[in-house]
């Protein structure tokens, strides 16, 4: 998910590299002047600025872009206040409003931390929900308060169940986060489809095939030849499909059920049958270690964990074994040094809307 | 996972039809002829018999008779009582004390589920562990309780992380469960390996290949020929790894380590490091709907999600898409008419130990 533009693209002015905290700012300010609170915009902007630092380009400025014209189309109500319509001690559900997405989860996420502080556990879930960015952010919020957190969200449709040819259910991804000692949190964020939608589009820009089982065709059968737009005549995969396109297996499948029902049916925010585009709900889980056991122990356990997992001898030495989240954490150390590398084009729209909103130009 | 033996295996005795009601009956008198109380025996006999009508050939009387040799030799203590070591409103430390590890399950699911009452989310850990059956059980019974339910153990390492080419974790399975109105519960229970070790075993056995993709052999190499014995010259895969075994996958593998952390770290109780053979961390979950939305709303809702899935166009007209966990509630549904069909061998074994201890022939 995460890579580097290769010297030749940064020599042709390809790709600019970009400070992270410059960055930051320039997109908090846009949002203010699209209307957003200074709060919300600093929020959002962090939220944003982060997966282009951990290397998830799909899900940074390029994506603020995207909020930003949703803004001015009216899908998003920049002015609203996210809140807490119904709790109770260990439980919240979070009205979103129909505001920024990220806003909604932030605050979901912020109280299911709180309310674990109090419990030893948390969750809050979101109603009038709206993309909710990187997911792996919000555990990295619990992982901030020695807490254990869990994040998952559902998605326009895009992936068949098993055996079917039609796409039900969105990419539905999973985040879960736990902190360590002097090795770095573990970091899972992973969508339950065998690839993200963005992989098949890259390969189709590029002209390239797709491995069979990466997605299938209204037939249900293996596509090699990546399809263009997103549409409802082919269908990405759930992971564990075998290679041969027969569906048989059920887990990824029944993963992507299990957010759904999370994400979107126990708050009542809405679930695959009716979600409208633009629509994401989600579900927010947060475990204060503490309650269980002194985090001392813990981040010691975590350490040993992670070191052994690391120590697998490897199939091929040249390959070692890494954890999960690695890539986005090594990202995340050489980008904060040197900066973020945006496309020229992506650079260029974000200074235009600065410009034509008449913000100060910061990157 | 499921599936029933065939008329020509009945005809010629292979297998024997029995009562289920009778099957825990003959169960529960055996472990009480093991020391085991009154109380302690009716759970475990439930749980493994509720496996064999759910279909689960794998975790039910043939593992009851595994716990009974594990009381003769030592490894399982029948006399203990678990107990909640250390608690707050929210969250449990369940120690099983060596004890059989499906009635320190049951405790454990059984406070998280006490807990979620009061607070809207439970969760407890099990220290000092052991096998804890079918997972599966566990999630239904907060089902039962019109809450969500999640569980998840370790196990011995049989599985190699991404990249790698030893054994270093268990298939550490995930069971997840939520009630609906109409529709039967959704039921999820699934290792995060591939394929279990019980599919690798069955192909030696019948001397049939295996597939690439499930397992690799001690360079990492998919193995088409299906190794005998479990040991560290071989490893299964994780779910999501491709077919060409090159297993730069990492879901799976990520949900293994989540796995991992939730019932071996957050307790103490031992993770994939440090897990004896015989030893099984869990960690257990329970969230109560009524405390996020009306109860009804939420079922209505589940029923509309589970038509949806159940009515998706099937690729292959002749295979119906169905919804994760419908196997075994078939299943269910069939055995607990017809009876389980138990091998003969197993059947004998089964009464051979009842009569040994002096306990009645009830199957």
């Amino acid at each position: 998910m995460t890579s580097e533009p290769t010297v030749e693209q940064i020599a042709a002015g390809e790709f600019v590299r970009v400070d992270g905290t410059a960055l930051r700012e320039q997109m908090a300010r846009i949002f203010v002047a699209l209307r957003v609170s200074e709060d919300h915009a600093a929020t959002t902007a962090d939220i944003l600025v982060a997966s282009d630092l951990r290397g998830v380009d799909t899900h940074g400025v390029v994506t603020g872009l995207r909020y930003m014209e949703q803004i001015e189309t009216g899908l998003i109500d920049p002015t609203v206040t996210p809140h807490v319509v119904r709790e109770s001690l260990g439980s919240a559900v979070v009205s979103n409003e129909g505001g920024l997405g990220v806003v909604g989860a932030h605050l979901a996420m912020r109280t299911a931390i709180e309310k674990a502080r109090v419990t030893g556990i948390g969750h809050a879930g979101i109603v009038d929900g709206r993309h909710i960015g990187m997911v792996g952010y919000y555990p990295l919020m619990a992982v901030g308060q020695d807490m254990i957190g869990m994040a998952v969200t559902n998605a326009n449709r895009s992936v068949r169940p098993a055996r079917g040819a039609d796409p039900r259910f969105g990419t539905n991804p999973i985040a879960f986060a736990a902190p360590a000692g002097e090795e770095r949190p573990f970091v899972l964020d992973m969508a339950t489809s065998t690839v993200a939608s963005g992989k098949v589009r890259r390969a189709h820009a590029l002209g390239l095939p797709i491995p069979r089982g990466w997605a299938v065709d209204g037939n249900g059968q293996p596509l090699e030849t990546p399809p263009g737009a997103r549409d409802t005549s082919w269908a990405l995969t759930p992971i564990g499909e075998s290679a041969d396109g027969e569906g048989v297996n059920y887990k990824g499948y029944g993963l992507a059920v299990m957010v759904d029902i999370l994400a979107g049916v126990l708050a009542g925010g809405g679930s695959s049958v009716d979600l409208d585009y633009g629509s994401n709900m989600a579900w927010f889980m947060a475990i204060d270690i503490g309650k269980m056991r002194p985090i001392e122990g813990f981040k010691a356990d975590m350490d040993r964990l992670i070191r052994y997992f690391a120590e697998t001898r490897p199939s091929d030495p040249s390959r070692p074994v890494i954890l999960p989240g690695d890539p986005e954490a090594d990202a995340f150390e050489y980008r904060s040094k040197v900066g973020v590398p945006l496309h020229r084009d992506t650079l260029a729209t974000l200074r235009t809307r600065a410009q034509t909103l008449g913000t100060p130009l910061l990157v």
